[in-house]
Protein backbone atom coordinates (compact mmCIF):
# COMPACT_ATOMS: atom_id res chain seq x y z
CA UNK A 1 0.00 0.00 0.00
CA UNK A 2 1.08 3.44 -1.36
CA UNK A 3 1.22 6.57 1.64
CA UNK A 4 3.31 8.77 3.64
CA UNK A 5 6.98 7.83 4.18
CA UNK A 6 8.28 9.19 7.58
CA UNK A 7 11.01 12.11 7.28
CA UNK A 8 11.15 12.42 3.36
CA UNK A 9 12.04 15.57 1.66
CA UNK A 10 12.74 16.16 -2.01
CA UNK A 11 14.89 19.46 -2.77
CA UNK A 12 14.38 20.44 -6.14
CA UNK A 13 13.67 22.97 -8.69
CA UNK A 14 10.20 22.92 -10.58
CA UNK A 15 11.99 23.40 -13.95
CA UNK A 16 14.25 20.51 -13.45
CA UNK A 17 13.86 17.05 -15.89
CA UNK A 18 16.03 15.44 -13.39
CA UNK A 19 13.95 16.55 -10.72
CA UNK A 20 10.73 15.64 -12.39
CA UNK A 21 12.28 12.37 -12.51
CA UNK A 22 11.70 12.08 -8.69
CA UNK A 23 8.68 13.46 -8.57
CA UNK A 24 7.07 11.11 -10.95
CA UNK A 25 8.76 8.07 -9.35
CA UNK A 26 7.65 9.52 -5.99
CA UNK A 27 4.03 9.78 -7.42
CA UNK A 28 3.54 6.66 -9.02
CA UNK A 29 4.78 4.83 -6.55
CA UNK A 30 1.77 6.83 -4.29
CA UNK A 31 4.50 8.23 -1.89
CA UNK A 32 4.11 11.45 0.16
CA UNK A 33 6.97 14.05 0.81
CA UNK A 34 7.94 17.66 1.88
CA UNK A 35 8.65 19.32 -1.41
CA UNK A 36 11.41 22.30 -1.03
CA UNK A 37 12.33 24.78 -4.15
CA UNK A 38 15.74 25.02 -4.40
CA UNK A 39 16.49 28.94 -5.90
CA UNK A 40 19.67 28.06 -7.50
CA UNK A 41 21.44 31.74 -7.58
CA UNK A 42 20.85 31.43 -3.72
CA UNK A 43 21.04 27.46 -2.48
CA UNK A 44 20.32 26.38 0.77
CA UNK A 45 22.75 25.12 3.10
CA UNK A 46 20.84 22.06 3.30
CA UNK A 47 21.25 21.36 -0.22
CA UNK A 48 25.32 22.36 -0.10
CA UNK A 49 25.67 20.05 2.89
CA UNK A 50 23.46 16.98 1.33
CA UNK A 51 25.20 17.69 -2.04
CA UNK A 52 28.70 18.41 -1.16
CA UNK A 53 30.53 17.28 -4.61
CA UNK A 54 28.18 18.44 -6.94
CA UNK A 55 25.73 21.07 -5.51
CA UNK A 56 23.12 20.08 -7.47
CA UNK A 57 19.15 18.76 -6.93
CA UNK A 58 17.75 16.47 -7.34
CA UNK A 59 18.65 15.57 -3.64
CA UNK A 60 16.07 12.88 -1.62
CA UNK A 61 16.75 13.12 2.02
CA UNK A 62 15.24 9.93 3.63
CA UNK A 63 15.41 9.84 7.59
CA UNK A 64 17.97 12.36 7.26
CA UNK A 65 20.17 10.38 4.69
CA UNK A 66 20.63 12.55 1.09
CA UNK A 67 20.88 10.50 -2.03
CA UNK A 68 21.74 12.64 -5.12
CA UNK A 69 21.72 11.82 -9.12
CA UNK A 70 18.39 11.55 -10.40
CA UNK A 71 19.19 7.71 -11.30
CA UNK A 72 20.59 6.93 -8.55
CA UNK A 73 17.04 7.97 -6.18
CA UNK A 74 15.26 6.51 -8.78
CA UNK A 75 16.53 2.87 -7.78
CA UNK A 76 16.81 4.02 -4.43
CA UNK A 77 13.14 4.80 -4.38
CA UNK A 78 12.20 0.98 -5.61
CA UNK A 79 14.72 -0.57 -3.32
CA UNK A 80 13.70 1.38 -0.16
CA UNK A 81 9.93 1.81 -0.82
CA UNK A 82 9.85 -1.60 -2.61
CA UNK A 83 6.16 -2.01 -0.55
CA UNK A 84 4.49 1.05 -1.82
CA UNK A 85 3.01 0.72 -5.47
CA UNK A 86 4.51 -0.59 -8.32
CA UNK A 87 7.88 -1.67 -8.87
CA UNK A 88 9.69 0.74 -11.40
CA UNK A 89 12.20 -2.34 -12.20
CA UNK A 90 11.40 -5.66 -13.43
CA UNK A 91 12.15 -8.66 -10.96
CA UNK A 92 14.19 -10.72 -13.63
CA UNK A 93 17.82 -9.54 -13.96
CA UNK A 94 18.24 -9.44 -17.54
CA UNK A 95 15.23 -7.27 -17.89
CA UNK A 96 16.97 -5.27 -15.26
CA UNK A 97 20.00 -5.23 -17.38
CA UNK A 98 18.14 -3.76 -20.50
CA UNK A 99 16.12 -1.26 -18.27
CA UNK A 100 19.07 -0.08 -17.07
CA UNK A 101 20.70 0.06 -20.73
CA UNK A 102 18.19 2.24 -22.13
CA UNK A 103 18.37 4.79 -19.09
CA UNK A 104 22.00 5.31 -19.64
CA UNK A 105 21.70 5.59 -23.06
CA UNK A 106 18.79 8.39 -22.86
CA UNK A 107 20.80 10.51 -20.01
CA UNK A 108 24.15 9.93 -22.20
CA UNK A 109 23.21 10.09 -25.83
CA UNK A 110 19.98 11.65 -25.94
CA UNK A 111 20.12 14.01 -23.40
CA UNK A 112 23.21 15.35 -24.25
CA UNK A 113 22.02 15.66 -28.03
CA UNK A 114 19.01 17.58 -27.11
CA UNK A 115 20.85 19.89 -24.73
CA UNK A 116 23.16 20.22 -28.16
CA UNK A 117 19.94 21.31 -30.21
CA UNK A 118 18.20 23.07 -27.77
CA UNK A 119 21.63 25.61 -25.96
CA UNK A 120 24.55 25.65 -28.64
CA UNK A 121 25.92 28.88 -29.31
CA UNK A 122 26.27 28.45 -33.08
CA UNK A 123 23.39 27.46 -35.56
CA UNK A 124 25.68 24.54 -36.96
CA UNK A 125 25.98 22.57 -33.54
CA UNK A 126 22.47 23.35 -33.07
CA UNK A 127 21.75 21.65 -36.14
CA UNK A 128 23.85 18.74 -35.51
CA UNK A 129 22.44 18.19 -32.21
CA UNK A 130 18.81 18.05 -33.92
CA UNK A 131 20.56 15.31 -35.90
CA UNK A 132 21.82 13.00 -33.08
CA UNK A 133 18.73 13.47 -31.48
CA UNK A 134 16.40 12.25 -34.28
CA UNK A 135 18.91 9.38 -34.45
CA UNK A 136 18.29 8.40 -30.92
CA UNK A 137 15.18 8.80 -30.41
CA UNK A 138 14.87 7.12 -33.82
CA UNK A 139 16.96 4.13 -31.86
CA UNK A 140 14.17 4.48 -28.42
CA UNK A 141 11.39 3.97 -31.15
CA UNK A 142 13.08 0.15 -32.11
CA UNK A 143 13.67 -0.21 -28.38
CA UNK A 144 10.24 0.87 -27.55
CA UNK A 145 8.81 -1.94 -30.23
CA UNK A 146 11.12 -4.72 -28.69
CA UNK A 147 10.37 -3.93 -25.49
CA UNK A 148 6.67 -3.11 -24.73
CA UNK A 149 6.14 -5.97 -27.05
CA UNK A 150 2.43 -4.01 -27.83
CA UNK A 151 2.11 -2.56 -24.98
CA UNK A 152 1.92 0.78 -24.08
CA UNK A 153 5.12 1.66 -21.70
CA UNK A 154 8.97 0.44 -21.77
CA UNK A 155 7.68 -1.18 -18.56
CA UNK A 156 4.74 -2.99 -19.98
CA UNK A 157 0.83 -2.55 -19.13
CA UNK A 158 2.61 0.34 -16.57
CA UNK A 159 4.83 2.85 -16.55
CA UNK A 160 8.19 2.03 -14.65
CA UNK A 161 12.45 3.38 -14.72
CA UNK A 162 12.69 4.08 -18.32
CA UNK A 163 9.43 5.38 -18.65
CA UNK A 164 10.26 7.86 -15.65
CA UNK A 165 13.71 8.77 -16.79
CA UNK A 166 12.46 9.49 -21.00
CA UNK A 167 9.39 11.35 -19.42
CA UNK A 168 11.20 13.14 -17.07
CA UNK A 169 12.35 14.96 -20.27
CA UNK A 170 8.46 15.47 -22.08
CA UNK A 171 7.72 18.24 -20.67
CA UNK A 172 10.73 20.24 -21.71
CA UNK A 173 9.84 18.66 -24.89
CA UNK A 174 6.37 19.56 -25.02
CA UNK A 175 7.70 23.58 -24.01
CA UNK A 176 10.61 23.29 -27.25
CA UNK A 177 7.50 21.92 -29.34
CA UNK A 178 5.37 24.66 -28.37
CA UNK A 179 8.06 27.55 -28.88
CA UNK A 180 9.24 25.98 -32.69
CA UNK A 181 6.11 24.90 -33.75
CA UNK A 182 8.00 21.37 -34.46
CA UNK A 183 6.61 17.64 -33.87
CA UNK A 184 9.76 16.03 -31.54
CA UNK A 185 7.96 12.38 -31.67
CA UNK A 186 7.00 12.54 -35.32
CA UNK A 187 3.68 10.43 -35.54
CA UNK A 188 4.46 8.95 -38.41
CA UNK A 189 8.54 7.85 -38.23
CA UNK A 190 8.05 7.77 -34.65
CA UNK A 191 4.46 6.08 -34.14
CA UNK A 192 5.24 4.31 -30.83
CA UNK A 193 6.70 6.87 -29.18
CA UNK A 194 4.19 9.19 -30.48
CA UNK A 195 1.57 7.02 -28.60
CA UNK A 196 4.10 6.44 -25.54
CA UNK A 197 3.96 10.52 -25.12
CA UNK A 198 -0.02 11.29 -25.15
CA UNK A 199 -0.18 8.09 -22.44
CA UNK A 200 2.39 8.52 -20.55
CA UNK A 201 1.55 12.00 -20.32
CA UNK A 202 -1.91 11.50 -19.55
CA UNK A 203 -1.50 9.58 -16.34
CA UNK A 204 -3.10 10.84 -13.48
CA UNK A 205 0.05 10.65 -11.55
CA UNK A 206 2.28 12.50 -14.37
CA UNK A 207 -0.28 15.03 -14.54
CA UNK A 208 -0.09 16.01 -10.91
CA UNK A 209 3.55 16.59 -11.15
CA UNK A 210 4.24 18.16 -15.10
CA UNK A 211 5.44 21.39 -14.66
CA UNK A 212 3.34 24.51 -16.74
CA UNK A 213 4.26 24.41 -19.88
CA UNK A 214 4.14 28.17 -20.79
CA UNK A 215 5.95 28.64 -17.68
CA UNK A 216 8.62 26.51 -19.40
CA UNK A 217 8.38 28.81 -22.77
CA UNK A 218 8.82 31.00 -20.58
CA UNK A 219 11.94 30.06 -19.23
CA UNK A 220 13.38 29.21 -22.39
CA UNK A 221 12.61 32.03 -24.38
CA UNK A 222 14.67 34.04 -21.32
CA UNK A 223 17.25 31.47 -21.75
CA UNK A 224 17.62 31.74 -25.33
CA UNK A 225 17.65 35.62 -24.89
CA UNK A 226 20.78 35.61 -22.67
CA UNK A 227 22.71 33.06 -24.92
CA UNK A 228 22.05 35.34 -28.04
CA UNK A 229 23.30 38.40 -26.19
CA UNK A 230 26.26 36.27 -25.04
CA UNK A 231 26.68 35.17 -28.69
CA UNK A 232 26.24 38.51 -30.17
CA UNK A 233 28.66 40.22 -27.06
CA UNK A 234 31.29 37.21 -27.82
CA UNK A 235 31.35 38.49 -31.65
CA UNK B 1 29.81 -21.36 -4.12
CA UNK B 2 31.66 -20.25 -7.28
CA UNK B 3 32.01 -22.20 -9.93
CA UNK B 4 31.03 -22.26 -14.21
CA UNK B 5 27.89 -20.59 -15.14
CA UNK B 6 26.78 -22.32 -18.38
CA UNK B 7 26.84 -20.41 -21.60
CA UNK B 8 28.31 -17.34 -20.31
CA UNK B 9 31.08 -15.47 -23.04
CA UNK B 10 32.53 -11.96 -22.99
CA UNK B 11 33.16 -10.25 -25.48
CA UNK B 12 36.28 -7.69 -24.40
CA UNK B 13 39.70 -5.55 -25.59
CA UNK B 14 42.66 -6.59 -23.54
CA UNK B 15 43.58 -2.99 -22.96
CA UNK B 16 40.05 -1.61 -22.31
CA UNK B 17 39.62 -0.31 -18.33
CA UNK B 18 35.55 -0.91 -18.69
CA UNK B 19 36.68 -4.90 -20.01
CA UNK B 20 38.69 -4.91 -17.21
CA UNK B 21 35.75 -3.97 -14.79
CA UNK B 22 34.00 -7.07 -16.02
CA UNK B 23 36.95 -9.49 -15.50
CA UNK B 24 37.79 -8.48 -12.04
CA UNK B 25 33.78 -9.11 -11.33
CA UNK B 26 33.51 -12.12 -12.68
CA UNK B 27 37.07 -12.86 -11.03
CA UNK B 28 35.75 -11.97 -7.59
CA UNK B 29 32.68 -13.36 -7.64
CA UNK B 30 34.80 -16.60 -9.07
CA UNK B 31 32.60 -16.91 -12.18
CA UNK B 32 34.61 -18.81 -15.19
CA UNK B 33 33.33 -17.63 -18.77
CA UNK B 34 34.92 -18.03 -22.42
CA UNK B 35 36.81 -14.78 -23.46
CA UNK B 36 36.93 -13.62 -26.67
CA UNK B 37 39.22 -10.72 -28.00
CA UNK B 38 37.91 -8.46 -29.94
CA UNK B 39 39.90 -6.75 -32.48
CA UNK B 40 38.08 -3.07 -32.70
CA UNK B 41 39.02 -2.92 -36.72
CA UNK B 42 37.33 -6.17 -37.47
CA UNK B 43 34.76 -6.43 -35.04
CA UNK B 44 33.12 -9.55 -35.04
CA UNK B 45 29.45 -10.18 -36.57
CA UNK B 46 28.75 -11.57 -32.57
CA UNK B 47 29.78 -8.10 -31.50
CA UNK B 48 27.99 -5.57 -34.14
CA UNK B 49 24.81 -8.16 -33.03
CA UNK B 50 25.02 -8.03 -29.72
CA UNK B 51 25.70 -4.15 -29.34
CA UNK B 52 23.89 -2.44 -32.52
CA UNK B 53 23.56 0.93 -30.35
CA UNK B 54 27.59 1.30 -29.56
CA UNK B 55 29.17 -1.51 -31.21
CA UNK B 56 31.21 -1.37 -28.36
CA UNK B 57 33.28 -3.86 -25.90
CA UNK B 58 32.02 -5.28 -23.16
CA UNK B 59 29.53 -7.55 -23.95
CA UNK B 60 28.24 -10.00 -21.27
CA UNK B 61 26.45 -12.85 -23.41
CA UNK B 62 24.37 -14.93 -21.10
CA UNK B 63 22.46 -17.63 -22.36
CA UNK B 64 22.24 -16.10 -25.66
CA UNK B 65 20.90 -12.61 -24.08
CA UNK B 66 24.01 -9.70 -24.57
CA UNK B 67 24.31 -7.50 -21.62
CA UNK B 68 25.89 -4.28 -22.51
CA UNK B 69 27.80 -1.16 -20.75
CA UNK B 70 30.28 -1.68 -17.92
CA UNK B 71 28.25 -0.67 -14.61
CA UNK B 72 25.19 -2.27 -16.47
CA UNK B 73 26.76 -5.69 -16.98
CA UNK B 74 28.45 -5.24 -13.18
CA UNK B 75 24.99 -5.12 -11.10
CA UNK B 76 23.75 -7.77 -14.12
CA UNK B 77 26.76 -10.10 -12.67
CA UNK B 78 25.90 -9.16 -8.88
CA UNK B 79 22.00 -9.97 -9.17
CA UNK B 80 21.77 -13.19 -11.92
CA UNK B 81 24.97 -14.87 -9.98
CA UNK B 82 23.99 -13.61 -6.25
CA UNK B 83 24.67 -17.12 -5.46
CA UNK B 84 28.59 -17.38 -6.57
CA UNK B 85 30.83 -15.19 -3.92
CA UNK B 86 30.66 -12.78 -2.52
CA UNK B 87 28.13 -9.58 -2.85
CA UNK B 88 29.35 -6.45 -5.52
CA UNK B 89 26.79 -3.97 -3.53
CA UNK B 90 25.86 -3.78 0.10
CA UNK B 91 22.50 -5.11 1.11
CA UNK B 92 21.27 -1.96 2.52
CA UNK B 93 19.15 0.20 -0.29
CA UNK B 94 20.94 3.58 1.59
CA UNK B 95 24.55 2.09 0.80
CA UNK B 96 23.67 0.78 -2.57
CA UNK B 97 22.11 4.48 -3.79
CA UNK B 98 25.98 5.38 -2.18
CA UNK B 99 27.86 3.09 -4.11
CA UNK B 100 26.06 4.06 -7.25
CA UNK B 101 26.96 7.45 -6.28
CA UNK B 102 30.33 6.65 -6.59
CA UNK B 103 30.35 4.69 -9.14
CA UNK B 104 28.58 7.84 -10.97
CA UNK B 105 31.64 10.06 -10.13
CA UNK B 106 33.96 7.96 -11.12
CA UNK B 107 32.08 7.39 -14.99
CA UNK B 108 31.31 10.98 -15.14
CA UNK B 109 33.62 12.76 -13.31
CA UNK B 110 37.09 10.95 -12.97
CA UNK B 111 37.26 9.21 -15.98
CA UNK B 112 36.77 12.29 -18.32
CA UNK B 113 39.15 14.15 -16.45
CA UNK B 114 41.89 11.42 -16.74
CA UNK B 115 40.32 11.35 -20.69
CA UNK B 116 41.52 15.33 -20.50
CA UNK B 117 44.95 14.66 -19.08
CA UNK B 118 45.88 12.11 -21.22
CA UNK B 119 44.46 12.35 -24.56
CA UNK B 120 44.40 16.35 -25.26
CA UNK B 121 45.52 17.40 -28.12
CA UNK B 122 47.04 20.44 -26.29
CA UNK B 123 49.19 21.50 -23.63
CA UNK B 124 46.57 23.70 -21.84
CA UNK B 125 43.23 20.62 -22.10
CA UNK B 126 46.45 18.56 -20.58
CA UNK B 127 46.73 20.19 -17.67
CA UNK B 128 43.19 21.24 -17.44
CA UNK B 129 42.82 17.59 -17.06
CA UNK B 130 45.11 16.70 -14.85
CA UNK B 131 43.87 19.80 -12.19
CA UNK B 132 40.40 18.36 -12.50
CA UNK B 133 41.36 14.41 -11.87
CA UNK B 134 43.42 15.70 -8.85
CA UNK B 135 40.34 17.57 -7.72
CA UNK B 136 38.64 14.34 -8.30
CA UNK B 137 40.92 11.92 -6.67
CA UNK B 138 40.81 13.97 -3.72
CA UNK B 139 37.09 14.07 -3.31
CA UNK B 140 37.10 9.97 -3.63
CA UNK B 141 39.92 10.50 -0.84
CA UNK B 142 37.91 11.92 1.23
CA UNK B 143 34.91 9.59 0.59
CA UNK B 144 36.73 6.57 0.57
CA UNK B 145 37.53 7.69 4.40
CA UNK B 146 33.88 8.19 4.86
CA UNK B 147 32.98 4.97 3.57
CA UNK B 148 35.53 1.98 4.53
CA UNK B 149 35.42 3.71 8.21
CA UNK B 150 39.26 1.99 8.60
CA UNK B 151 38.52 -0.37 6.31
CA UNK B 152 40.59 -1.47 2.97
CA UNK B 153 38.04 -0.74 0.81
CA UNK B 154 34.88 1.02 -0.30
CA UNK B 155 32.71 -2.18 0.03
CA UNK B 156 34.79 -3.04 3.46
CA UNK B 157 36.49 -5.36 4.25
CA UNK B 158 36.38 -6.88 0.80
CA UNK B 159 36.50 -5.41 -2.74
CA UNK B 160 32.76 -4.88 -3.79
CA UNK B 161 30.82 -2.54 -6.80
CA UNK B 162 32.91 0.83 -6.41
CA UNK B 163 36.42 -0.62 -5.99
CA UNK B 164 36.21 -2.52 -9.22
CA UNK B 165 34.58 0.40 -11.00
CA UNK B 166 37.71 2.48 -10.12
CA UNK B 167 39.98 -0.41 -10.09
CA UNK B 168 39.31 -1.48 -13.53
CA UNK B 169 41.52 2.08 -14.49
CA UNK B 170 44.19 0.77 -12.18
CA UNK B 171 46.29 -1.03 -14.94
CA UNK B 172 46.10 2.09 -17.51
CA UNK B 173 47.05 4.45 -13.99
CA UNK B 174 50.12 1.96 -13.59
CA UNK B 175 50.67 2.63 -16.99
CA UNK B 176 50.64 6.02 -16.99
CA UNK B 177 52.50 6.45 -13.78
CA UNK B 178 55.33 4.25 -15.91
CA UNK B 179 55.30 6.50 -18.42
CA UNK B 180 55.62 9.75 -16.70
CA UNK B 181 57.31 8.52 -13.60
CA UNK B 182 55.11 10.27 -11.21
CA UNK B 183 52.58 8.78 -9.00
CA UNK B 184 48.83 9.15 -9.25
CA UNK B 185 47.48 8.24 -5.84
CA UNK B 186 50.17 10.67 -4.22
CA UNK B 187 50.84 8.34 -0.40
CA UNK B 188 51.34 12.21 1.22
CA UNK B 189 48.05 13.88 -0.32
CA UNK B 190 45.54 10.61 -0.52
CA UNK B 191 47.76 8.10 1.59
CA UNK B 192 43.80 5.92 1.59
CA UNK B 193 43.85 5.88 -1.93
CA UNK B 194 47.27 4.78 -2.07
CA UNK B 195 46.97 2.35 0.09
CA UNK B 196 43.89 1.41 -1.61
CA UNK B 197 45.91 0.43 -4.96
CA UNK B 198 48.10 -1.49 -3.56
CA UNK B 199 45.57 -3.71 -1.37
CA UNK B 200 43.57 -4.29 -4.36
CA UNK B 201 46.31 -4.50 -6.66
CA UNK B 202 47.55 -7.61 -4.37
CA UNK B 203 44.32 -9.76 -4.51
CA UNK B 204 44.96 -13.35 -6.22
CA UNK B 205 41.45 -12.23 -7.85
CA UNK B 206 42.93 -9.04 -9.37
CA UNK B 207 46.69 -10.44 -10.06
CA UNK B 208 44.58 -13.15 -11.82
CA UNK B 209 42.98 -10.77 -15.04
CA UNK B 210 45.26 -7.50 -15.14
CA UNK B 211 46.65 -6.53 -18.27
CA UNK B 212 50.36 -6.63 -18.44
CA UNK B 213 51.21 -2.80 -17.71
CA UNK B 214 54.45 -2.70 -19.68
CA UNK B 215 52.35 -3.69 -23.09
CA UNK B 216 49.94 -0.91 -22.10
CA UNK B 217 52.83 1.31 -21.83
CA UNK B 218 53.92 0.54 -25.67
CA UNK B 219 50.21 0.84 -26.59
CA UNK B 220 50.14 4.30 -25.20
CA UNK B 221 53.11 5.48 -26.48
CA UNK B 222 51.64 4.36 -29.94
CA UNK B 223 48.71 6.04 -29.23
CA UNK B 224 50.53 9.66 -28.06
CA UNK B 225 52.59 9.05 -31.22
CA UNK B 226 49.48 9.09 -33.76
CA UNK B 227 48.13 12.16 -31.74
CA UNK B 228 51.43 13.89 -31.98
CA UNK B 229 51.52 13.28 -35.63
CA UNK B 230 47.49 14.47 -36.32
CA UNK B 231 48.23 17.49 -33.91
CA UNK B 232 51.40 18.34 -36.36
CA UNK B 233 49.62 17.97 -39.64
CA UNK B 234 46.48 20.26 -38.05
CA UNK B 235 49.26 22.85 -37.72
Amino acid sequence: MAGAVDDLKLLGAWYSPYVLRVRLALSIKGISYEYAEEELQHKSELLLRSNPVHNKVPVLIHGGNPVCESLVILQYIDEAFGGAGPALLPADPYERAVARFWAAFIEDTLVKAMNQASWSKTEGEKVEGNKQATAALNTLEAALRDISKGKPFFGGDSAGYVDIVLGGLLAGVRAMEAMLGVKAFDPVTMPLLAAWADHFGALDEVVAVMPDVSRLVELFMTMHAQIAAEAATAN
